[in-house]
């Protein structure tokens, strides 16, 4: 029987893959989860592309970014952004940092990003704007020092999505499932807005809808009808299991996966 | 021997999946259809994204979207978009919600969607436009009361597409098959007619040319062949039913299959 | 021993399927080939989708479009384009009919089609346009009279490339792997003038440059090459010959195409 | 055991097919690097698409493109840009010319391309611009004649990517990763910064960050993390070795790749 932390690695691998697979992370940004048990400490994994992470890649940090044990693994430059967020925001239990081509348009052109459809307010209804720029000058645009990871999390403050100049996005989420949703429903929203905005007017959502819809679709109905999609995308793909895990793994996940889903069940509308 | 509610069932599950292989429909979204004999019934999925329906998750529904035989399944929260268009319209067999990304823009951007080449006429020559907003305020944006349904099927009344403002479209059919045409035809038009507002002109086809090619194209046999098509790709892709249903099933159906085909021979051209 | 006759059907598929594999034909638009040996005749394939067209389907017809042997087959609405273009252009071995989204912005804008890179050449150095309204006022915007087949071979005139107003364009080659390099390469060069456009400069090549340009990427070496890539990306993605052929005739295929590159090779330098 | 030429050849086969998966070179385009232990010579395919070249394709060149040793082959007519820029930089152990859609824009449009965000850094601060027929007059565009060659190293100069007026662009690197890494991040820039230009600001990196974050990122780790990447993608493609080479061969290769794997492990972030 899978204890807690053993799914949490199982999912959050998942959660890497599929974030490769919907083209929103390449060879580089990066995605984490709070530990289960222990609110100071998150798994990240050491220095992969998230499409190659397995389960044993995935390395315990405490939140100022040391490993939990000491490792020969080379480790992502900018851990910090997820530890600072982690520290910053009890209520956050997953982090993904990207370079998505459908965000880094208005990170380059400073185009506020706002809400255009209701399934695109699962990225928040603000989305601040850090510019690393200001208080740090010249870099490599890396977020690697822990004062530059305080910045960054205070420029997110209660939102669940900040643009960095020139550089990318960092979402967080309550539970890496419905970081995945932010993440990718965000991005979806950054390309719609964009060929709106190209044809000359965008109306984005009141106030009243952006906070609306934005609930409305991160409760765990849709959320798991969209996990399901997404995972079953990359299934087939052969983005997942194949190349990672022993087939007597992929069984025992086929089967307690099944299991999952009648428990799921129930008559409620979403 | 299938009857005609299996088969239905079958056309149903491959709609499904097709709207999704051609990318129109995502985690999100749904089809329909209105039951073969019972005209005051309509079949639709349980909850669960267009990519992973399978025959025994339609379910039938009345008009005003209550389950004929209580489920304990989780269901789609917009099921009264398609009860109401059923109701409204006796001639519409078949019903697709979607937030295609080709037709978002114009939502959004408030373009009116016109046709702009033969195959666009599909999605009729007139394509309405629905706001929420004007009739109930603030909403999560989704048609889930019954008078948001019936408004909404006010706003297509004798068309086959309508926009809904900063949410996505709706298209009918008078079957599958036909539905399916429109929904993927009227997407196309929308991406050309976007990129040739870029180049700072839309000419649209006259109505009489709309009139003319959206009967055209709407008979059975450009139908058939566009349907074919997009089958082929489906299960060249493995969308399908590789992942939905056992061998023999598929080899039946293929019997079937064969069987049409010969039967669909004729020596009229289109 | 395969014959000429044989040879060209088996090419004629592959050039099918390619056009559909490199998105620039769907269920819709057709590839002819003239016969080998009677100019006086053409194939093409019965009314399905190009991604479906198997050797058995191509049948052979005379000029004005009527079938040499009668045929109990639905026939393509539009085969008089191929028959007209072929009587006004004896140089012309190969014709294909599309409504690739890279050009169809172009024919619903008005824009003017300009070679913009030295493979765009390909396209021919000027790309008439044609509008069917200007002849034959409101119509379905197919052309299936004999007439409307010959006005537009005559719009065509002695270019190789013709785009049809809210339609599509039409493409000649003085045979089938040079059909399907000016299409291919027409089809890109569309793209990369719209994105230049969007940028605010579109300097096309001088008049110098595009014919030489032209005249160099249509030689032999340039066009196997080409071909060998689209062949290769075709048969990997599984759309030839496995849905299509027996595993035999796929061996012998095999070993027939083995024998050619040897013939192929040459020191020249292309 | 493998010598480092057939190391070589093994790595300059895979960058080809890393390229043509990342949609940079299609039928045309070609990669080359320089001789491990002879600086006077080069490899380069013979002439075929970067996608279906195999080690035995890739042959030895002087630095005014003579073949070392004398072949049948066909070979590519514009060798010479490779043997220029070699002559002209010791530092470039390999170079890439491409015609990818996402630079040509810029190529036709004249619009300078210039880094916008970290990774985009990595194709040089500057990027500049060749016009061949500012001393050439008309030609097909092509890069043949020694003089050319010279004229488009000179234009180069000690930058890593020089633009090529309405024909594509040559990429230099220290090394095939780096040359690949270069490539890729360079293309992504160029959509990035197109997209950004379309919404009316494009705000491009300081002079500090350009040079900070492209030294950063063309260091061992993350180069080593991108081609990890993009190799994962193509073989699960299957576009790498399944074409072109024995599986007793895959064998020994991927027991190569794994003592590597275990040798790059170290303790360093990036």
């Amino acid at each position: 029987m899978p204890n807690a932390l053993d799914q949490l690695r199982e999912e959050l691998v998942i959660a890497n893959r599929i974030l490769t697979h919907e083209g929103i992370v390449d060879a580089f940004g990066h995605v984490s989860a709070r530990h289960p048990t222990d609110p100071g400490r998150f798994l990240i994994s050491r220095h992969r592309a998230p499409e190659l992470v397995e389960p044993g890649d995935l390395l315990e940090f405490t939140l100022d970014y040391k490993p939990v044990t000491p490792t020969a693994f080379r480790l992502y430059s900018e851990g910090i952004i997820h530890g600072a967020i982690y520290a910053a925001r009890p209520d956050v239990h997953a982090v993904c940092h990207h370079h998505s081509p459908a965000v880094l348009p208005f990170c380059i052109s400073g185009t506020e990003l706002v809400p255009v459809y209701h399934l695109g307010a699962a990225m928040g209804p603000k989305v601040p704007f850090w510019d690393q720029q200001d208080e740090f000058g010249d870099t490599t645009l890396l977020v690697v020092k822990p004062e530059e990871g305080r910045s960054l999390a205070r420029a997110l403050g209660n939102n669940w999505t900040v643009l960095m100049r020139r550089h990318g996005a960092t979402v967080a989420g309550a539970s890496i499932r419905e970081l995945v949703f932010r993440t990718v429903y965000g991005c979806a929203n950054a390309e719609m807005q964009w060929k709106a905005q190209m044809q000359g007017h965008v109306s984005q959502l009141t106030s009243g809808e952006a906070t609306m819809s934005g609930s409305h679709s991160t409760r765990p109905g849709p959320m798991e009808r969209a996990w399901d999609f997404w995972e079953r995308r990359l299934r087939r793909a052969g983005g997942y299991p194949a190349d990672a895990r022993p087939k007597t793994a992929r069984a025992k996940d086929s089967a307690r996966r099944k299991s999952n889903k009648t428990v799921k069940r129930s008559s409620k509308r979403s």
